[in-house]
């Protein structure tokens, strides 16, 4: 399952919490659109219908105390249903696929933040994607202390009741993953969202035309 | 987590659909009511909130096929709340749990019946269970040929409706499981109802005398 025999491409946006993926997922979108390329956009966890069961029942607040473990493979069980009902049959269709989050932010949140280490999600990873990887990560960097006062008034789920600590173990942990892999884009999300959107636009071009020169 | 140092014990009782397991965990329960230990009786998937919803989900009938890989993760999501939740804090005040499947059924299911192999089974057992194993396992043995008849008239749900040859390799898992340790105890379920329930009887009594007798 090498990105070379897969005709589509796989663009995943990355961030913590009040980085602006919502409405920089629109501007990848745009871009796509203004170059004529059939994209899916998608998110996780979700994108099916049994994925957005076990959505709801990661996010939605609990009388129950979710295993930190228990929360690890429950997003690997969507992710596998997301991979083999809508990913992997678009890309090989040469579809394009747009997904807000995908496994980087498995490994910052729950490897990185909750403290599960880095081997367990290793595993999983190989496990579920065989190798299936984003071709282009966009990941969008904020200083958590910014994103937290972006989104004071947003209604809270669970995970974005956790303290200012825990989205820093985030951000570092999405950090290191961006100094490890040429398909990560950071892009400086502080700058105002004018800039940024333009960014992800530049990104998001300049990818393509990359793709379309190796194709010819 | 060794089993010397946890006062309560873990019963479990396996075997394929129709070999009667609703009808002898009552045995199991009686026999230990009848020596006056305190348990708790609980089942897989299950046994929490959480554990109970991701059965549903395991067990309905869908639209969306569930892939065998995340049949697998939710089958572990559920029993890392299990164990979390209920099964050790009552082992460890010693309290008994009686448990209708536990992993054994995993790897006969899902590591030999549905072909995902041993080793990802194994991972995730060591991964969630951290060696927690039951202490006494009582297999329910039948021929699924048997099995299937009495269960015609039962409404089915998704993982009943599986074929004959799909029971046969989860016979086989389990007696391949019995084989390799000590703790299982198999009973031919193939008998007279009456004699399977006095010999389930008789297996729980000789355990807790052989309990009560180490404990001197």
């Amino acid at each position: 399952m090498e990105s070379e025999i897969r005709p589509g491409k796989f663009i995943t946006l990355e961030g913590s919490e009040g980085v602006g993926k919502s409405s920089n997922i629109e501007c990848v979108c745009k871009a796509l659109d203004a170059r004529g390329i059939a994209y899916f956009r998608t998110r996780e966890p979700g994108g099916t219908e049994i994925a957005e069961q076990l959505r709801q029942l990661l996010l939605q607040p609990s009388e129950e105390t979710l295993t930190a473990k228990s929360e690890l493979l429950l997003m690997f069980a969507a992710r596998s249903q997301h991979i083999e009902q809508q990913i992997l049959p678009r890309l090989e269709q040469g579809e394009w696929v747009v997904c807000d989050r995908f496994t980087d932010a498995t490994f910052a949140y729950q490897g990185y933040a909750r403290g599960l280490g880095l081997q367990p999600i290793r595993w999983l990873e190989q496990f579920i994607q065989e190798g299936l990887n984003p071709d282009l990560t966009i990941l969008l960097d904020l200083d958590p202390q910014i994103a937290m006062q972006r989104i004071a008034d947003r209604p809270k789920d669970r995970m974005e009741q956790e303290a200012l600590r825990f989205y820093e173990a985030v951000r570092n942990g999405y950090l290191e993953r961006a100094g490890q892999f040429d398909r990560f884009h950071v892009i400086d999300a502080s700058c105002a969202m004018d800039d940024v959107a333009r960014a992800v636009t530049e990104c998001v071009d300049r990818y393509v035309s990359r793709v379309e020169k190796a194709i010819g």
